[in-house]
């Protein structure tokens, strides 16, 4: 299982770290800052696998640009991954959002491919799903996490790698034992430093049934629990001191392929 | 800093994946463990280096294997480090040490190098230096460390490169910011798992002079004190429940390059 935020580190670090910004960001303090990130596996590769990843970057709105990538086995040429992520622009002092300026545009757009191009060109993929707040109290949750000094960037913030592993830490063993992650969607709300102290929340996603409505339990004396054919959750990290956000995540999961 | 954990990380497990128990050793419950690593690193890969790792195994005595490794920058055939350590036979079981049989020193010495050959071929090399106790208390400590997920291997205990991190976190941030990681060595001395708590103890290793005795402070009169010309640490894991030993490590440290 811990493969699986290794993977994603691997996988996702490697395009993210070649992203870096622009003359004129540097200039102005800005610099970018994830707001989602959705990646769907399809095949975990094995060891020894070698995997072709590509990734490009286009404008998203006025405000972000978008980075998305395809992941493929050499061997095969089977798509086994797709990522897309939304950024924003950050003033580095001020700490606060701002549009991306036209001069930072033009810079950019030298590297945009010429036509709209989308990992996930299906209309209602996944990567657009809102993720619900997950309720209190949360079914599963793990208390109390510490970064230690791995888990920091060179900007002394919280990697996102750490912040799934901090995700899985509170999800329910048996899951992890026999399920694999399918999908992930992680909304950034709020950075992490590394004096902060951090809980992990997790609950199984409510079901809704045609009319929109929860189901919560077995509906109409049915033997069969949402829970044994929902494999979806909702998960909280949150600051222990305050509660406040830090991100929300959502992630499906499959069973695991029968062993060699 | 991080980053020093990472490397450590990929050159080592890289090739130490690869070694697999034998046939025998399979069918007898007999797993490898590390009882002591030993690395220096020369110089740290940047971004987008190619390094190329080649590594041996051989036996060590009646009682276990060692593995060597030397890691080359493939631009300019530079050696950037070179690592040994040594490993012994468990009975998975009854989780005791146990001389490696002449049925799996056959099975092994096929791999072995024909002639005796050895990454650190210097008399004296920092490989065979004892690590002496720390002495309590120590000067700096992170107390509480807990394991993820992710730090457990496939036997659920905690793997290698979580105690690289964990000893780095009890170290003076002042060290972390200005110097960088030369050599480390670790004593391997009791399994960690998932449940386990964690103290991380660090003070700077005690300078002894000619006759063999320690310094303590700056001696005659000196305004040096030996804390400015010192950069070796010693290292303790320990369990926070009873104190017990998990590894016991040795660091030198040099300052860090000037960045570009």
């Amino acid at each position: 299982m811990q493969e699986v935020g290794c993977n994603h580190a691997q996988m996702v670090g490697f395009s993210t770290d070649g992203f870096a910004t622009t003359h004129t960001m540097r200039k102005l303090h800005l610099i970018w800052v994830t707001a989602r990130l959705y990646i769907e596996i399809y095949k975990y590769p094995a060891w020894s696998d070698v995997i072709e990843i590509e990734t490009w970057c286009q404008s998203e709105g006025r405000i972000g640009t978008r980075r998305d990538w395809i992941l493929r086995d050499c061997a095969t040429g089977d798509v086994i991954g797709r990522a897309t992520s939304k950024w924003l622009m950050m003033n580095q002092d001020t700490r606060r959002l701002q549009k991306v300026a036209d001069e930072v545009r033009d810079e950019l757009s030298t590297y945009f491919p010429k036509e709209l191009r989308l990992a996930f060109p299906e209309e209602n993929n996944g990567s657009l799903k809102k993720i619900a707040k997950l309720e209190d109290p949360a079914e599963y949750s793990k208390l109390g996490l510490v970064p230690r000094r791995a888990d920091l960037d060179m900007n002394q913030h919280v990697n996102n790698v750490t912040y799934i592993g901090w995700v899985l830490e509170s999800m329910p063993q048996e899951i992890i034992d026999t399920h694999e992650l399918e999908t992930i969607t992680i909304d950034y709300r709020r950075e992490c430093q590394h004096d902060d102290v951090v809980d992990s929340l997790t609950s199984y996603e409510p079901i809704e049934d045609a009319a929109g409505l929860e189901i919560h339990g077995a509906a109409n004396g049915s033997a069969t629990s949402p829970k044994d054919v929902n494999k979806s959750f909702l998960h909280l990290l949150r600051l222990s001191s305050d509660g406040l956000e830090i991100n929300r995540c959502r992630t499906e999961w499959r069973k695991k392929p029968a062993s060699i």
